[in-house]
């Protein structure tokens, strides 16, 4: 099985952070090497053969392949090492974790995202913002935060 | 390992119907139970007990417990049912599955989404539509769309 040679990563970006936070959580060291997305240095044609999506995370690997998309990057890295255990232990615990994992993803995650993209000063230019839409999103985040804090209350009682 | 006992299910909606498309290829034969999400009976409380996020598809399972997010059941049935095998044979394999299978829900399903729910007559009343960032999202749809074929293209040449 081929060797992780670096993470291509961005200091601020939520996707290569969670790459960051498994990794640690697993005692995995990441060979770091910084791309200035909002210079546009992931959009290079350099970089697109990397990933065509034109994003970080990219894990390059050492037969000169990349991975890319955090999750596919954090599932091979559990098959790399798979102590401690993040991604469950058998196939009724990794549905669960793959379930939960999605509803934070796409209920809360995807949410905060196209708040901040429709609404902050950081994508002005990068492309066209519905402010309107963005400020709905904001009040759909504060609800479904409100909700699963619920849900976990009532989890853990 | 509990087995399935029934899916609840939309014959329309696109969730459920992945999840049918994945158990077909297996040759697995669910037993579906229709819900009128449109009449709001995936939001009673009997189903919010089942799934709290209030959707199809819902498996339910012999030990009375239930599994939502239609990849994780699509993971599930993959390990009740092996072969044919669709989300990999090693770890590199499953990892590059996970990377394009996240491609096409973010990139290209997530925008179709988007663009739906805030220009179709369908959601109108159910949520707040936004239709000028419906449009523009429709207008990402048709160039990722194009963006996806050159690299399938690329692919198999």
């Amino acid at each position: 099985m081929p060797r992780p040679v670096r993470l291509y990563n961005h200091s601020q970006a939520p996707n290569p952070r969670r790459v960051r936070i498994f990794a640690a959580e697993k005692g995995i060291e990441l060979s770091l090497e910084d791309v200035d997305v909002l210079a546009g240095q992931s959009r290079t044609p350099e970089f697109l053969a990397k990933n065509s999506s034109g994003g970080v995370p990219v894990l390059e690997l050492d037969d000169g392949s990349y991975l890319s998309e955090s999750v596919a990057i954090c599932r091979f890295l559990e098959g790399l090492h798979p102590e401690p255990n993040l991604l469950g232990r058998d196939l009724r615990e990794q549905a669960e974790i793959e379930m939960w994992n999605r509803r934070m993803e796409l209920e809360l995650f995807a949410a905060i995202g196209r708040t901040i993209q429709n609404t902050s000063p950081i994508f002005q230019g990068r492309f066209k913002q519905f402010p309107d839409y963005g400020e709905a999103q904001r009040i759909v985040v504060y609800q479904r935060r409100a909700s699963a804090a619920a849900s976990s209350r009532a989890l853990t009682n």
